[in-house]
């Protein structure tokens, strides 16, 4: 793209840094906020600065949070029993949002992925064998949970994590894999109705 | 959403103002710019509101230039006879791609929309008048091609345009419209078949 001013250029080739956004849907926000009001780009330049420089981080969980510790490690009503491993705050909102989980959380920071340069050590792993082992003076860790993406990547994390925690000898339990719900077998990939088959629930045994 | 900082809130409320950016992929974008380094927040800051505050537009065809007139207008191998008139910049940059076009350009900014509270004084129609009046007095403006979207929005911009530019008494086109170069025409829908029809072009008497 030939842009004809030196400052929009800029701003598309920074704009089109972030995930899912190519140079052409750069140049439409763009537009768009030179057709909006100075205030309202300034307002979303303050604010990304801000949240960047500002951010912290709950000590225990590595949630994102505005105080030292979040809301959801102060709370006295939550399960500390159970640690909920996911990769990143999104995946806490998602299982926030179903209702079904009253235990805590800790969140990874990311997955084990060689191809983008992450491993074990740029994870909060051994903060969480850590919090395992510190809980056991008080009221001690029972089960890990680990809800991470069914990728490959997800899944050697689960591996790595399953090993790493082994010594910890807390019971490890991963969240179910199989067919969606409304979702019709004959449409459901052959990998999926596999490990669903695999992973059947006895209902006589319940 | 329920997010668990104000920081990470005000930065995807602002983020999710974007046209196209649903909270969803603002909060990705949040969370991808954590990831990333400081200075590249703080560089897409920057790019954003210098952007905002330093952007220059020409004084002749009105598209963004870092310079008082454009490269286009300043050109003196380009047909200043024929002008373009076309809605935004991106508009511009799509038809240099094509490499048919050799006159000039006016950006007039956007196009009329009672919906978005846009009438004709929200564009630069009566400059495009005083341009083509002043024009006389050195090389006459004599053909205004009209370049704009086949919506209502620019229909109704075209319409309005051929009112307003009939007393200048220039000769105003619009670009073809039909069926697109490799379309199928039995999966062409039937307003624009019907309209390829219509404009038809006579072959025997080029």
């Amino acid at each position: 793209m030939n842009l004809p001013s030196k400052l929009i250029e800029d701003a598309v080739t920074e704009i089109s840094r972030l995930p899912g956004i190519g140079k052409k849907t750069a140049l439409r926000l763009a537009l768009h906020l030179l057709k909006q009001h100075e205030a309202h780009t300034e307002a979303l330049a303050l604010s990304l600065t801000r949240m960047r420089q500002e951010i912290k981080y709950c000590k225990t969980c590595h949630t994102i949070s505005d105080d030292e510790e979040c809301s959801i490690c102060k709370s006295h009503k939550r399960d500390s029993t159970t640690i909920c491993v996911v990769e990143d705050i999104r995946d806490v909102l998602a299982i926030e949002n179903t209702n079904q989980y009253n235990g805590k959380y800790h969140v990874l920071g990311g997955v084990i992925s060689p191809i983008q340069g992450i491993g074990p050590e740029e994870l909060t792993i051994e903060s969480l064998v850590s919090r395992i082992s510190e809980s056991a003076k008080n009221e001690p860790v029972k089960e890990i949970i680990l809800a991470l993406s069914a990728t490959m990547e997800g899944d050697t994390t689960a591996f790595y994590l399953g090993k790493r925690l082994k010594e910890t000898g807390v019971s490890i339990s991963t969240i179910a894999r199989g067919i969606p719900v409304g979702g019709e077998l004959e449409f459901t990939d052959e990998v999926t109705l596999g490990r669903s088959i695999m992973t059947r629930i006895n209902y006589s045994q319940e």
